[in-house]
């Protein structure tokens, strides 16, 4: 096992979430039990959904909080702590409950992913690790799903740890990564991690260290003859790497009864020289050597070559999907909704200057509602408690259009949020990385409308409320209005 | 201290580092010594140079690398590797040399920051983890200073840790930052681990929690008299938000003898509230109440919101701080330079399809040339083992017109490169984080041209080559055509 536990990361939060828990603190209001929600606001690249990722690494931060002593020493010394607080602080563990989406689940803006319900403090000092690992990994899981869709059945490695934004982004963006649906990871850290395939073929350094590179060819094969993949652009692609690839393949692996494995493309024009490529293997009997290109790849430019007829098996993608690069930020937002008051759970809203931060109040459920062939054609918002029954015709409200009377029938429904701690202790089963790599797969093919997985203007999903829940936050922007 | 070493990082390296290092390990060619350079190819942003960072870091992680059994196990499972090589790696401490440039160090494109000398092994190893780190750092530093530098002397503190991938972008993006110029972080542990200053406000969820914003304010007033800074955009900043810090300031600090610090503006039009807000509250005789903004700032926006007269006294910058949102790749690469060869080093070049991928061979040194004015003039690339004589004319080659006969005269230079590890030992001196951020604050204030720190088509600095230098690069071009 590697040592994740034996880094403290408690102290990975934002000073605020201290000075606010070291007030609440003084206050006295250390029980009272709040509902704090994680969501976020729109989709990244303008498509129609995002995969959530990283839940559980925020189940294991939260398992592991604690303040060590060299953490308190360091509180003590910003002079902004209450005595009483820091001694509070030493024997903190989180105690609350924590209700969570199935990682890999398709998401949607503005709907709770993470419901936090617990004692204010400890609701207030999980925000900022939450809020990292969460904007982090789904970010990477929803960009490398589109690059592998636009790869169209395609492998897609991801070769991104050396641009990661340091070693976590490199170890758990390949496992995000994953998720999103890549063919494996070349940083073997994560792929001992998380038991993801690792791969990988050579460094030009290969090539100019042996100078000669019908040579560095050669070795290479003696060494790994059954996986040789030959990186052919060192010198000259069509003229020097893949007459050297075919010539070592002719000359060493064939009389052995093998086959070359591949060639890697690493600059150039992709496009032009793979089918150069691909027609000159072909001519040499060499159907079966795959074409693995890399160099600054996404969707927009797989979708390119793929386009012009690049003759691609394989696609090593790195930098541009381990940053996101074409938007980089996954804007996931940790917002209070309630706040217990006199045993039940008043809601709280926050109206905003800006209108698309008016957040949803209260304790709530989010459903999926699938028709009758299985399809996801809304999600519904409603109270905690409500039981919505979709066994019998069932009216709904379209908070963009709350005028028209709208009604599911014929509707299964689906809870998306499960119990993941409870009174501070873990309630749920960690699932293998390929499990929910499959999970997201088989939303996407069985239940998600290609209409929303488009890249160009994808259909925006339905997320619609129960009457109940609608009155109540109409009544509470009303409310708010009045004051 | 905290337990960075406690986890072991080793592995994290690309599948390639191994699989070739097991090559090399069968071709027995593990005492060769080679040289490899760090480089970067395109200023950030469009910007005139960039900031090196991250230095002690790679020396941490060189310094600790060490395969433990159960790697060595995970490596056996993926049948690719020699028994022998496996042994070999059990022993495994890198004994190489590694010299670079002092971090904080303005570097320019196509130079070498860092420079590997090192058995060929070693230095195959350790590629992946120096360029994850070097670009992740000398990307944030780079990116925060030209946030810092749009403020025009205001301070810009780092509020990026939710938005960071994951919890090492956090924290030494944290780091990167304060070297760029920050004035602070809101990231506790990077606080706590290098000894930067750690602020904050308050979030929209204390308000929330308490309704009465008015209340909200009064409790943090009564928690923090000397620090009380009020978010003062929940519901309504003009209307609500700035009368209930006014009040809160009037009725219980100043009658204490206590001034409010601050308010901070979260959402809505930033410049024209700044602007009122700075109205009311200087009618108020709150003229030294700080202003403090946020929300989704760059480099870009501060310019906008300055240049629109927008009253502000510091800005806490988040997301597109820590993920460099406008250019989140920094494109650092390591490429082999030359392989020892009957005991010299005979240099190595990368010819390429792409023309800004061949690169500078050999082992070289970089000097910064300064004229008698101490502005730095250029940097110039010689043999490792030149002694440029600048005292008197010097003649140097421009690569970008070699044709022309180019002097230095009445310069003066310094050696870029200095020994950090040597033979496997560090023989580098931490620097306090504190003295790297002065650092480059000198080098901009005293060396560096204000032309080349434009954001506009700034100049390019120079980076020549002395003659010796030249003829050999051009030599080892002809040599490959002729082949």
């Amino acid at each position: 096992m590697l040592n994740y536990d034996k880094r403290n990361l408690t102290m990975m939060m934002d000073l605020y979430e201290l000075t606010m828990a070291n007030g609440y603190f003084q206050g006295e209001n250390t029980d009272k039990y709040v509902v704090f929600d994680v969501f976020y606001r729109k989709n990244p690249d303008g498509g129609g959904y995002a995969i959530f990722a990283g839940l559980e690494q925020i189940i294991e931060y939260i398992e592991n909080m604690h303040f060590d002593d060299e953490d308190i020493s360091y509180l003590e010394s910003l002079n902004l702590f209450d005595k009483k607080f820091l001694e509070y602080l030493k024997q903190y563990r989180f105690s609350g409950n924590i209700y969570a989406f199935e990682e890999g689940t398709i998401m949607y803006p503005n709907e709770p992913v993470i419901t936090v319900v617990a004692p204010l403090i400890d609701a207030q000092l999980i925000e900022t690790a939450i809020l990292a690992i969460f904007n982090h990994q789904s970010l990477i899981a929803t960009k490398t799903n589109r690059i592998v869709q636009s790869a169209k059945g395609r492998k897609v490695s991801d070769f991104g740890a050396r641009r990661a934004h340091n070693m976590d982004a490199a170890i758990y963006g390949a496992r995000a990564a994953y998720i999103g649906g890549a063919s494996g990871t070349a940083t073997v850290l994560a792929g001992q991690k998380f038991n993801i395939p690792v791969g990988g073929t050579m460094a030009h350094s290969w090539v100019m260290y042996y100078k000669d590179e019908y040579k560095a060819f050669m070795e290479y094969a003696k060494t790994y003859p059954d996986e040789s993949v030959f990186l052919v652009d060192t010198y000259d692609v069509l003229h020097s790497g893949i007459p050297n690839a075919i010539k070592v393949a002719k000359e060493y692996l064939e009389p052995k009864g093998k086959r070359l494995k591949g060639i890697r493309l690493d600059s150039g024009d992709l496009a032009y020289l793979s089918k150069e490529a691909r027609k000159i293997l072909d001519s040499n009997g060499m159907e079966d050597c795959n074409i693995i290109v890399s160099n600054s790849l996404d969707e927009y430019t797989i979708s390119s070559i793929l386009n012009q007829g690049g003759e691609i098996d394989s696609f090593g993608v790195g930098e541009r999907l381990i940053t996101a690069k074409s938007d980089p930020v996954f804007g996931g937002v940790y917002k209070i909704a309630a706040v217990e008051e006199n045993s039940k759970f008043e809601p709280r809203i926050k109206i905003s200057e800006t209108v698309e931060k008016i957040t949803n109040p209260g304790w709530k459920q989010v459903y999926r509602v699938y028709n009758s062939d299985g399809h996801a054609i809304a999600d519904l918002i409603t109270e905690s408690d409500e039981k919505p029954d979709l066994k019998n015709k069932y009216r709904y409200v379209d908070p963009e259009k709350p005028w028209k009377n709208r009604y599911f029938e014929n509707c299964t429904i689906k809870k998306l949020q499960k119990p993941v701690i409870l009174d501070g202790k873990k309630v749920y089963e960690n699932k293998s990385l390929s499990d929910i790599q499959s999970y997201v797969r088989k939303q996407l093919s069985e239940e998600i409308w290609t209409e929303e997985q488009r890249f160009e203007n994808p259909h925006k999903h339905y997320i619609n409320m129960s009457p109940e829940y609608y009155e109540m936050k109409m009544n509470l922007l009303n409310e708010s209005r009045g004051e």
